[in-house]
């Protein structure tokens, strides 16, 4: 249990924790800062948070819980700006997608101090961003990936996990490098490949027509590239390396089907795909 | 109003038909074949088809309404095996999702009766196949595309119309190239996408890690790939030039996103991404 959450960043992601963290009497009541003045404001009216904040630093005095809800390559500049009222007792996190990059971030800005800093990443999300899309319920069932480094210290890395396991995360431990590879593949580069592909048809003279002609398949394939630009530039970024080498391996994945299709390998084709399927079929079970 | 439906290929998308024509009392009674005898016997005890019809011309023996629902590559021999018992009063449709080889293969097979065929394409579908999914609410509220060419007989495309108005599709007209260019732009490479992406990470050594961290996000950007591996092996072969036109507009688009994160192009990415993210969300609203 918590006195007070120090918010910083009242979006999608840090508003749905700290109605959750509430809902669950993790915390007391919850401060909040975002760089948007207005944005800040509407989180105090919606009420997921208590108090507003006019700083980073302001909505951290007191606080024994930090989180971080920032676009990635705002992590060292928050944490700097918030690390003179850090103490021992503070647990800080933050919910970026990426972690190697935020880890480091942490080191320079927090040093000796960086222990406190528990990296996490809870695997949920929607294509829409903002506040008002804030849902306590945004974290239930999904899985919650803590990449702690050597000088994490445990007790906090215990604190963390209790609190998102409170909210309905299941925990995961991995390290940063780890985490980072694993989701280049199925979360960094398939965002790419959607905003990619919608821009590839708008960019097209008949793109809007072919657009009022897609479907359900389109729909749900394309709903990632509707996610938040900022958060979105700083991933991919920050994760540049392994997201390249994602997509050399999809790239030479997607070459086969050409070939196929080219030359007219049916069965070859309908192997590819029936392989394609079948793990995609076996990964969960559709519903 | 129709005597009986001769139903060719009782899957997901012919079954789906002759549930929503019955339920809608479009139909008296279906007659179904499958290539499989065992899914003709599933169908048929699944109430989706009155009768089991052990080929494909006794199926549409005394039909007056006929629907193909195969893999496109069968349209020509399916309609080379049942023309014998076309008459003036059938109405023959197909559901595929290509439509320029599906015309040349009537027109080859159906010669001088090519005008009983109305070419349709209904925008629905899901990531499972199979009769037991059957469903007569798939149409419900979905686009069907009609591509007529010029024998096409009009009485025969205002009985097709009417028949998906009745079971609640929006019906559109359009081409068979337009149609094509279309669907290679907003589904057809899509799906080739999303099953080289499943096979790209499968194919690696920590695939299976990878896939069990997958979120929300893959979750639907990767539901197409589980789609059936003939039915599309025949798609993306029957419009392998399309899909090779749109391949290559998604690979600049693509390249784009590749420099600006090779380059640290910040603004350009987020540039690029915002350009996504606005098309899509203007495209349906999230919900």
């Amino acid at each position: 249990m918590f006195e007070q959450l120090g918010l910083i960043g009242c979006g999608l992601m840090g508003g749905s924790f700290a109605l959750a963290a509430k809902r669950a009497g993790l915390v007391q009541r919850v401060v909040g800062y975002s760089k948007s003045p207005s944005t800040t404001a509407r989180a105090r009216q919606l009420g997921v948070i208590d108090i507003e904040a006019s700083s980073a630093l302001l909505a951290i005095s007191g606080a024994d819980l930090v989180l971080l809800a920032v676009p990635v390559a705002a992590t060292e500049s928050t944490l700097k700006a918030i690390r003179h009222l850090l103490t021992p007792a503070t647990l800080v996190m933050d919910v970026g997608s990426t972690k190697r990059d935020v880890v480091d971030a942490a080191l320079r800005a927090l040093k000796e101090n960086v222990g406190l800093f528990v990296p996490c990443h809870p695997i949920a999300g929607r294509e829409v961003s903002g506040v008002g899309y804030a849902d306590a319920d945004l974290y239930a069932g999904r899985q919650l990936i803590i990449t702690p480094i050597e000088h994490t210290l445990t007790s906090k890395v215990e604190q963390a996990a209790a609190m998102w396991r409170a909210i309905g995360c299941n925990v995961v431990h991995m390290t940063p490098e780890q985490h980072d590879t694993a989701f280049a593949a199925v979360s960094h580069l398939p965002h790419m490949i959607a905003f990619a592909l919608m821009n590839s048809i708008t960019g097209q003279t008949e793109g809007e027509t072919f657009l009022s002609l897609a479907g359900p398949g389109f729909r749900d394939f394309s709903r990632i590239a509707a996610s938040d630009p900022q958060i979105w530039r700083d991933v991919l970024i920050a994760n540049r390396e392994k997201v390249g080498a994602q997509l050399q391996h999809f790239q030479s994945a997607l070459a086969k089907f050409k070939q196929c299709i080219d030359t007219g390998q049916t069965e070859e084709l309908e192997r590819l795909i029936n392989h394609a399927s079948l793990a995609r079929a076996h990964w969960q079970k559709p519903g």
